[in-house]
């Protein structure tokens, strides 16, 4: 299948700055989107990475900085179905996650995202539009509703798990081994765990 | 299968106190509770519950107000195998979830919660023991590798969505229609959205 990676080169990730300076963010961005390449690449997959900016990866690549949907929308426009979209900041994916998504039946298959996002999505019809503005979850359902769709939902945290807050790092660590989860432990990011608490902290000189 | 169900009765839901009262916290954790018996039943299961004092439930229910881990090793000593634990405050499972759950192969079958907790455990073999303190998912795959288990993950954002903070409180509202959806929304808690990013909010009077 054709799968469609959405990626924000330019200041990525920026609700992570307490943490990591902007260079940092950049490069962890580079990493996971690394990871979720990988994982569809070993599910036998062909990955096409639409971005705001250049980026180094082995994969073809689209410079569009154009606003998220209109530049998905247009590239929807050009492919045959099915197409898959699936974003850069879900390190927690594997090879099996992709193939468990791309598997699910019904004309539109979504993956939701913690706090009403849109993780990922597979669609098998040419009708479908996307729009990630807001909770694009139940927005993505509307528009499927209004289209006569069939919607089957993926249940997956391995996919709803995208990185975008501190607190999201434990789970980097906790359930992966890949260059996202290297990159934080070469940065001296490791699991704490306190009064029955896990988080991931970074070790200060 | 039989599903045991541990339940904290007293003063649950502590980190809920920006936004609900004890009374209120008590009563939303009886309607997760509810809505998790529900889908066990429907998925053709027998629940029981291990609840730290007395809950109105059409359940065989235990009182044992020891630590959890102690109080779940004990009642796993007293029952056959296969035996599920499946955490009290994930509204969002459904039959089909539980389903998914009971399904998988393994002599341990591990459902992690955000955060490195453990929602749910599917047991095949009475060697093991639960230590549910601090990152637990952890502890139970390194319990399972030094009995020589094999251990299947399941992959589940439902089941991976406990409802611990006022953030979480969105996943409710976004993704279930049951007892503890309807609770909150008679408290006048609805999905917000601003720049973005999606919360539940309360309106004050």
């Amino acid at each position: 299948m054709r799968v469609i990676v959405p990626f924000d080169a330019s200041d990525p990730k920026t609700r992570l700055a307490p943490v990591l300076s902007a260079q940092e963010r950049r490069a962890f961005a580079d990493a996971m989107l690394s990871d979720v390449l990988a994982a569809i690449d070993r599910a036998g997959h062909d990955a096409h990475v639409i971005t705001t900016a250049e980026v180094d990866v082995p994969t073809p690549t689209t410079v569009d900085t154009r606003p998220l949907s209109t530049a998905l929308n247009d590239a929807l426009s050009t492919v045959d179905r099915p197409v898959a979209i699936v974003m850069a900041d879900l390190p927690l994916v594997t090879s099996h996650t992709v193939s468990r998504l791309f598997d699910a039946e019904g004309d539109l298959v979504i993956a939701p995202g913690l706090g009403g996002g849109t993780n990922a999505l597979v669609i098998r019809t040419p009708a479908f539009h996307v729009d990630y503005h807001g909770a694009s979850c139940r927005k993505h359902r509307e528009i499927a509703d209004r289209l006569g769709l069939s919607v089957t939902e993926c249940d997956s945290r391995r996919l709803a798990t995208d990185i975008d807050e501190p607190a999201d790092l434990r789970e980097v660590l906790l359930h992966t081994d890949g260059r996202a989860a290297r990159w934080l432990q070469d940065r001296d990011f490791s699991i704490a765990v306190s009064s029955g608490r896990v988080s991931a902290d970074r070790k200060l000189e």
